[in-house]
């Protein structure tokens, strides 16, 4: 459609901050993202914020959207925080674009950010639960690991997908975090060493799931016809789709489909005019391995149950023909869970643009690229489609 | 600008309800907005949904858009929980219209849903102190209550402002309550009770300050091309507008004027090309008897610093020529944060077709309506002209 550029984007360092609050992360990524309006930006320029963000550490609940771009020095605009899960980034650019169409504004900020770190054990397993159907899964016992783990588990079972499918993707995405200096892990790991760590959830080992971040991000959304103001480089929004899905596991059709991933990319496409074929490089929601396989599926990558053999046959690798994750996804990048899917962005904005920071992790030439960005164990999921 | 339409809209009954959840709570509010639809509705239709949401209790903190909207049959639709502080539901009905307006989806709802009376007196504290600026505000031991207080303080000193005046919005409140039968407190108080009232924090007495609730609220906004569909009385959106400010009280220009009120307002009487003067009726944000009194100041309803003498004088009684809250307002109906913006334009869809159950509440002829909300003390602000 081209009707919405993004012309800017920033990303902090993902880790551990001890010294870092909400407003000093988002700061850090908004700075940087002005920083790379090749033109320049004047701050008066932009209208609106959406801000992700789950839990603030439960520190700042209400109004942090409001907060967060104040500290910018933006006190007066349109702004929102918007909360779908570990979703909630890709809702908020979602939700920048569609303000954009609106023609309400014309300049939007998309970001999100979390602290995750300073929060004690006890009350991380409360955060992190209270994504799911809370009274029929967390108030049974589950964790996200567990639940992940029973599709994990059925997966296995229909289609034969074996421990080690679920590793490659830990040591790709650890291969391509290894070259990206704002990752929370910056280290290869080995096919043996995915293999054998302590188990987590049965199959998932610690190598299998996501850690738990600090971090913030940000794009700047305007109308595509103002956009050359900023930059000779835009990258277009090609399309958008969300689709939420019944929370509890247990009330789906499938184990093993993310009917919200379906859906929101079905969406996506048809409005990019597009297929999956198409896409060229995709950033995509690996919270835990297992959610990785399950992408390529949904996302119409490969066929239902193949996605052991997609990733075995090296096709998501930097140098394959779908290269996935060439940050180092949730993995190795990290999850701070309202910035990683304007995080996302703020990759595929480097990648379409030949302008990540070091060339062994650039994707060459590529000029269609997707996010996917799933809340829960699928709860909510948005997929955006940038192209130059 | 009369493009988009609101068709429908429902309510809960506010109160204190230990036997309903948020799902229950937000699905009677749904069927009650299906049930005001004239010519009916068939939920396929409906694409999206913007929830509004500050706490759930602490409960179900991720991902509840999504699961009260599974809950009402709605499993797979584009979903948000807009959280921002008490303007939640503001922002969401704002939300829906973007989305209506940028062509995204033709139907979608605007609700906003909250448990608050579940929660034990140190939580409750702890959740509404989360909405001002945590590290300035709420750590330095300021409550909601304090705040407002400091506000009335100082509009009392530079404006003459008497404490009858403040008790002056309650009575009227609780009498226009008295006659809402979803109303939180439906019993009126006389201008002695509320003067006598027990402190709470100087000058403000019990009955300045609105009440803990339960309760949810919907409306069903649509592109205004598809709204003869379904019904022959549309209410249409006239214009809208958001404004942030910041947090802290003591980062103001001023105490006693809400920026975001005025900035807001300002924007959605030049959206819709109307003044002050052409509002013939309002809900306005009193959680507090002296955010009345600042909003027909900021509102632009009378002077700054009149707004004792306006209320004295009778102009916002039912029958006199500007009624605000007629449904009896935060103070009498109840004040379910997330629910709030939407339940005003519950309100206000029910005034402008002379639906209103009682005709002893109804305010007669009335054409052009404003809603509006505000999101803790002031930090964020959302104001939607409505219109026959």
């Amino acid at each position: 459609m081209k009707k919405v550029a993004i012309v800017g984007a920033g990303q902090s360092r993902y880790g551990e901050f001890p010294d870092k609050g909400i407003k000093e992360l988002f700061f850090e990524a908004y700075k940087d993202m002005t920083a790379s309006v090749d033109k320049g930006i004047d701050s008066k320029m932009i209208e609106a914020s959406y801000i992700g963000n789950l839990g603030s550490g439960g520190f700042q609940l209400g109004n942090m959207s409001a907060l967060v771009s104040e500290y910018c020095g933006l006190p007066h605009i349109h702004t929102m925080r918007i909360e779908n899960a570990c979703a909630s980034g890709g809702y908020a650019l979602v939700a920048a674009i569609m303000d954009v169409l609106s023609g309400t504004h014309k300049v939007a900020i998309a970001g999100g950010v979390e602290k995750m770190t300073d929060v004690s054990g006890s009350k991380q397993k409360y955060w992190l639960g209270v994504s799911g159907d809370t009274e029929y899964e967390r108030l049974a016992g589950t964790t996200f690991s567990g639940l992940y783990a029973l599709i994990a588990q059925r997966h296995m079972h229909e289609f034969g997908t074996k421990r080690e499918h679920l590793s490659m993707v830990a040591v790709k995405n650890h291969k391509n975090g290894a070259q990206n200096p704002k990752a929370q892990f910056q280290r290869e790991i080995t096919l043996e060493q995915a293999l054998k760590g302590p188990i987590v959830a049965a199959p998932l080992n610690l190598f299998d799931c996501c850690s738990t971040t600090d971090g913030a991000s940000a794009v700047l959304v305007c109308d595509a016809d103002i956009a050359k103001q900023f930059t000779d480089t835009p990258i277009y929004v090609g399309g958008f789709g969300t689709a939420s899905d019944y929370l509890a596991i247990h009330d789906r059709v499938s184990t093993v489909t993310l009917e919200g991933t379906r859906r929101a990319s079905e969406r996506a496409y048809k409005m990019a005019g597009l297929t999956p074929k198409d896409i060229q490089l995709a950033e995509v929601h690996d919270c835990f391995t297992i959610a990785e396989l399950l992408a390529y599926e949904d996302l119409g990558f490969c066929e239902k149950g193949k996605a052991g053999p997609f990733i075995e046959e090296g096709h998501t690798q930097i140098g394959g023909d779908k290269p996935v994750n060439a940050s180092g996804g949730l993995k190795s990048k990290g999850h701070p869970i309202g910035s990683t899917g304007t995080g996302q962005a703020y990759e595929m904005f480097n990648q379409l643009r030949g302008t990540v920071e070091k060339p062994t992790r650039q994707v060459k030439n590529a000029e269609i690229g997707l996010v996917h960005n799933v809340g829960g164990s699928g709860g909510t999921v948005s997929v955006t489609i940038m192209r130059r």
